[in-house]
């Protein structure tokens, strides 16, 4: 079971891609982690789009067609979705092969404010629940206060770990779920 | 009393574009658009930003902070903001200088299906609300079935001009209401 | 295939409840409907509700389990859920036998207005998501400017009735997809 | 300067009632409390409004209309607004006279679990901004763990304190500066 991460922050240091980074390890057996990259996605313009996908869209919309599902990792910015991650997911749904259609995806987030991402991860939902990706609706992980949880770029909290392995553990069985039988 | 617009479209043919253009027209005396430049923003980076902010988002953040009131005119990508307005938002947003803070803003929306855009609205009105810019409330101004309403480019339904030289005239009060005596 | 429908508006000659109606001729062979009533459901509160659940949510909450599916017709009231609505469906919620836990939602409404309630609808969407509910993702179905659609309290618009025909078709397949064998 | 304080539970043990009660003593000089029960208020049916407005709710208009601004503790019932808090606002809203016109409005919520109500706190804010409430944008209050911060039925954590004191003492100035000169 194929795996592709996806991180909402471009910072070298971001704690998002660390937990990420870290679900590697707290995947129940069965599973692999992949983790996309989105930097170099230009802004999206449908101009642009008509007249050739650019070849990093191209190679993330290949990237989510071939995942059995996607897990993403999100800060929140002023209360919503990151710049680059709604780019990320605008590029990859327009059709032809709108690469969300019934994608299991899987969302967490960590902030360094004490809510955790409450608000960018609803958005997230309710974005990702209209382009037919099936987004697991519990157990929810929200990391606040995020630099105490990790240590030198690592995620260290064992409860944070903990709810990260329980969230993975619910992933699995939901994607055999959701998944299209083809 | 300058307003400043801000199109979240990067198509050279954005119907949304094409209505703030019409805004400069529709707008009572005494107030005046100018229109702003996002796409050549890179997407937002905390590392860059740190960095040092590159040019065009130096330029948007000084250009907020100079006008007296935003004019928003935005599609609706997968039901939320495009990931080019959004960008900007966040450019804007990081201190010093918030540039959003007590700014009067005034948003409307131009999209190809019926809605007209109810969905993004509400999603700026809370982001935008947060970040303390002062939206105006009402008359909200939707403009569904886009392609109808405009003829070579330029808006020329009557019924839709109208609806924005209302939502302007209301808009006027608002700025003089809403704007920090110094 | 038994469907059991939910208005959220409780007025006598509500348009959400007439076109909720005109749902039962335009369904599918092999679906059937039936609607709830929750005018009698009194304001929730966790005190009654632990000293023992009022007759009329209960009589609810035996209802949403025994159906395959629930079909819901909204209007909105100040651009959410109307009070009646998210009381039937907080009484519902309630361990043991969270009611719509795996259940299959579909939504609709009707505004006077023109945008035909997307407000209303994203917000039963999350609230009903979180809940482990799984709503509909598309068609959508938006019945603005409500009056002109209906004749003597019946849904005589044609496209209307297109548009609700269409989901329900979609609506079939859905609750086959989604329901846990048991 | 009056304040009408409203909570969205009606638990007779309510947290959120109990701080509610406990911003009392933490205002600021110079405004004062008066709390409003929305309990007895029946579900809003427009036909019943015609009919002539039930007493219940005609009381809760008048205290709204009065009160310099308004203050909203509520609880987050499946990721919304309670129904009894919904029920209050809508009955409140309609004309003639719609209550919220211009009046500000703090929130706060108290939630027993971690993230203290940041769904709720955001569904209020953008039903009430649509009706022309002028909503305190911060500092925000969110009082997760909420059992753990009160004893006997007072609120006795010291830091929790402080941010309602803090919330307070912001909404002052916001208070005056909303407020339609007449």
């Amino acid at each position: 079971m194929q795996i592709l991460g996806i991180c909402g922050s471009l910072r070298k240091a971001s704690l998002n891609m660390a937990a990420l980074r870290a679900c590697s390890e707290l995947m129940p057996q069965g599973m692999s982690l992949r983790i996309a990259r989105i930097d170099d996605i230009p802004l999206f313009n449908q101009d642009v789009f008509d007249a050739g996908i650019p070849e990093p869209a191209k190679r993330l919309r290949a990237e989510i067609l071939e995942a059995d599902a996607v897990l993403l990792a999100s800060p929140e910015y002023n209360f919503s979705v990151t710049a680059a991650l709604k780019n990320a997911i605008d590029w990859a749904s327009r059709p032809p092969n709108q690469s969300w259609q019934d994608k299991p995806v899987a969302i967490f987030s960590v902030t360094p404010g004490p809510l955790g991402g409450a608000r960018v991860q609803y958005d997230l939902r309710r974005i990702l629940g209209q382009i037919w990706a099936h987004v697991l609706p519990r157990p929810e992980v929200f990391i606040g206060n995020g630099p105490s949880k990790f240590t030198d770029g690592k995620l260290t909290d064992e409860t944070t770990r903990k709810f990260l392995t329980d969230m993975l553990a619910g992933f699995k069985p939901w994607i055999e779920r959701m998944r299209v039988k083809k």
